[in-house]
């Protein structure tokens, strides 16, 4: 069976042709820029090809509810041309009106790709953290993708400076919340150089693990998951792996015990699917959609 | 049809008889002492009763995962003599080893009650918090009650220390987490006074409702409820409720906008099942075991 999948980020859109297993038949990316420039281009890709339903795996905020008003629509985002786009309407318009089309939080798309077929995979409880330009995550709780109210925005709980820090944080909302003390433009901001120029100082990788810990504890104490999978573009550092763990077990201090923290290597992991869970992911929320 | 309810607390056992409409028939309190003391009280209760299932929503940490070994156990609490009992199997081994048997938090239990007959009816995701001498959190999320690794922790999550705030917090593990600075306990250490009498000191309730909101927030942007329900007995302080709503405003600063924000007076809202959710929530537990 063939489905379309597209991962709409807010500087490229990818899409892809696959199949039920996750195996991409075909690939191409293009640069986002507005709506009326964008999805045509999108369209043109999937021109004339033969697929059963689609996938959407799309930047947030995003509204994921269905039977509200405006599900399937992207909303309050900063980026303004796609602010309130009916992005699965404009698709539905576009492939078919009666093309199934699956929709969910770029995040979710991720998590969904690991727990069919990466790292959590066969989970009931998991989450995906990206921690990049922004930071994200996604969350399945009970073998249910999390959507609730809106769904998850982790990038905006409020930290507890570590001591030391000065840094006032980058986000216009909340000043020193995650995304605005541990995102990569808050790591460019503070240091005045990219994550890149400082991966051989210490001391910036161990500040940026212990407000990566602060949110993983939080999360622990949250949603509970079997697994946590973390990725993104500052995550490529992969030295804040042992360092991150360290500093989850240091803020837990003993008050949990499971299987799973006293095997924190397999518990707090990288993404598996190299940068196709997105895309894989998107796959399978179109093969869900017609399950 | 009848069914067994037991809400088991650190200082009380609730038992009760009731229906599968929630309403309780016959009801009584039993101290709860050691294992050995207790429970044979608990079992002369329900001897002889026609009950069709049993419902046990407990004092954690509990092992709730069904498959695990230790399913159905009280965990390493602070309670010693009641630490690894197995109080599923003991109740089983005494009231039948047929009888099922619908087993989850204390937490979950009330939120439970809540989603099925109170405040939170008919919802897929909601949380219910207690705040008193503990504090603890249940939560469904996409209608399934949030189990995972193990369950929430929410009393031990980190706090951002609030301005001019020098307390060094009540929690052994971790000092000044939530449950550390904002329990009953931690009021009564910070100002050598009960709640009860710090009743018209708006100091109090302001700092206080600060970090409650700072936890509110930090599960909106984690679990994303469509409703947060408060209880316990910290939270009898009606006061707190607007002072809460407009901090959790305050510090989610116009990030999200969904319609249950907008009408925040009914989204964060106290327990509407005048603390019978417990009770009645155990009753569904032994519903949900046969259904």
């Amino acid at each position: 069976m063939l489905f379309g999948a597209l991962e709409a980020g807010g500087t490229k859109m990818v899409c892809a042709i696959g199949d039920e297993y996750g195996q991409v038949l075909e690939q191409t990316s293009i640069t986002t820029t507005t709506p009326d420039e964008t999805m045509p281009k999108i369209f043109e890709f999937f021109d004339g090809k033969e697929i059963e339903a689609m996938g959407v795996a799309c930047f947030g905020p995003v509204d994921v509810r269905k039977g509200s008003a405006t599900y399937g629509n992207i909303l309050n985002t900063p980026k303004i041309a796609w602010r309130d786009f009916p992005i699965v309407q404009n698709i539905k318009d576009n492939l078919g009106k009666d093309l199934p089309v699956g929709f969910d939080t770029d995040v979710n798309g991720s998590l969904l790709g690991e727990v069919t077929w990466g790292a959590a995979k066969g989970l009931t409880d998991a989450v995906y953290f990206t921690i990049g330009t922004g930071i994200g995550m996604g969350a399945i709780s009970g073998g249910k993708l999390v959507h609730g109210m809106l769904h998850p925005e982790i990038g905006h709980i409020k930290m507890s400076i570590l001591d030391g820090d000065n840094f006032k944080g980058v986000c216009p909302n909340h000043g020193t919340c995650f995304e605005g003390m541990a995102s990569g433009p808050a790591i460019e901001a503070r240091y005045g150089k990219s994550a890149k120029e400082l991966e051989n100082n210490n001391d910036v990788w161990n500040l940026e693990a212990g407000y990566i810990a602060q949110a993983v504890t939080a999360v622990i104490f949250t949603l509970s998951p079997q697994k946590i999978i973390l990725g993104g573009g500052v995550m490529h550092q992969k030295q804040l792996f042992p360092l991150i763990r360290n500093k989850v077990l240091e803020d837990i201090n003993g008050y949990i015990d499971t299987k799973e923290l006293r095997n924190i290597s397999s518990y707090i992991v990288p993404a598996a699917l190299n940068d196709n869970q997105g895309i894989m992911g998107a796959l399978k929320l179109a093969a869900l959609e017609i399950a």
